[in-house]
Order: C-alpha cells, then sequence, then structure tokens
C-alpha cells in the first residue's frame, strides 16, 4: 500500500483468499479501508467504540442483528453503529469493503482464533 | 438517510441529478460517505486539515495534481492527503463515492458558487 498511488479493488481482492482476514488497502484521517473475503457464520461481537461500514463488492452478506436481519447484495452498505451486536453471515464468498476507525478489531470485544490483531497491509 | 437501514448506492443516485453537489449517504465516527455526481472541470483547492478518497461507482473520473494527474475507472479509489492540491476533472458524466470527515467542504480552502455549505441528506 503506497500513499497517493491509486487503489483497484479487484486488483486487491486477487492477492489474497483467506476468509475472514481483513487486508488494510487505504488509510486516512485515522481510519482504514479495508478489503475482506466472507464465507460462512463469523462470532457475534460489537464494537465499543467503533461504528463499522460494510459495503459489498462481490456476493452477498447477511449482517444479523439481534433485532433484525439485513441482506446486501454488491453495491449496498450498512453501517452498524457502535455497541450494536452483529453477525455476519455469507453463504457462498463474499468480497466486502469495510470502512472503521484504524483501532477496530475484527471480532469486538470478542478475542479467540478469529481474531486479527495486526492486519497486513496490501 | 436512517441510521440502521442500508444504502443501496445505485438507488441514492437515481435521486439527484445536479454536477459538483454532494448528497451525504452515511455517517460514521465522525465522517461521511458521500456521493457527488461529476462532469467538466471543478477548481484547484486542497483541504487543510481533511485526507479525502474519491471511489469511482459510474464513468470515469482524472485527479490532477500539482506533479501528476490520477485517472480512475470504476472499482477504483484514490486518496487525496490533507494540504494536497488538486482538480477533479470528468470528461462525461461520473459517479464518486467520497469518505471524508464531516468538516470537509467540498471546494476546500476555495470559496466561490461550487462551494456547497451544507450538502443534502438523502
Amino acid at each position: 500500500m503506497s500513499p497517493m498511488e491509486k487503489v483497484n479493488l479487484s486488483e486487491k481482492l486477487s492477492e489474497f483468499t483467506e476468509h475472514w482476514s481483513p487486508r488494510i488497502v487505504g488509510e486516512l484521517n485515522g481510519q482504514h479501508v479495508k478489503l475482506v473475503k466472507l464465507r460462512g457464520e463469523f462470532v457475534w461481537h460489537h464494537h465499543e467504540a467503533e461504528d463499522e461500514l460494510f459495503l459489498v463488492l462481490e456476493g452477498s452478506l447477511t449482517i444479523h442483528l439481534r433485532d433484525k436481519s439485513v441482506h446486501l447484495e454488491p453495491g449496498e452498505f450498512f453501517i452498524v453503529s457502535r455497541g450494536v451486536e452483529h453477525k455476519p453471515v455469507a453463504d457462498s464468498e463474499a468480497a466486502v469493503l469495510l470502512f472503521e476507525p484504524a483501532s477496530t478489531l475484527n471480532t469486538g470485544q470478542v478475542r479467540n482464533e478469529l481474531t486479527v490483531i495486526q492486519p497486513e497491509r496490501i
């Protein structure tokens, strides 16, 4: 990731295959732009102090909340407000752009084998 | 714009036609997600304290910097760092998603007839 270079989202997505492991592709104003590939069910979690934006690029994604579910197709985004429990589920592989503070951990308040402490910059 | 509702970018783009007049479609962590339609040349300007991300959704966009130009097609983004002079140019209509602090004015340090003091939320 070089500052002052453009980023092609498809090219960046072709550089990794793992699921649930966000890559940092941009940084601005203390926020990160990340790409992540999802398949299957993630864990219920929340972020104490960070709102989190999910923009679907490929595939589809359902974000389960405790009181409803939000289904997202490519070109649709949803903002999960801080403190709100959520569980992303992708029945088949989805590619998602995340926009969130640099401090955000993928599993929120949960620490388990899915937690990525230091996402890779690509 | 309702919190906790998903946003379909194409639907939002169909709600306005003006050029160079950003609409706010999301807000998180003190940042705005905006949509803007561009055609023609904008003014040279910079933002003193705000980095600005341009993600092209439709059409194409050239961001002129003083030392180079960056051409963006759909699915490509570029971050203009704070303090860097830039001039967006779109030969034909382009639709662009912006991520930037809520404090960002479209014309940066310039105030003219293109300045939008309070972008509409849609």
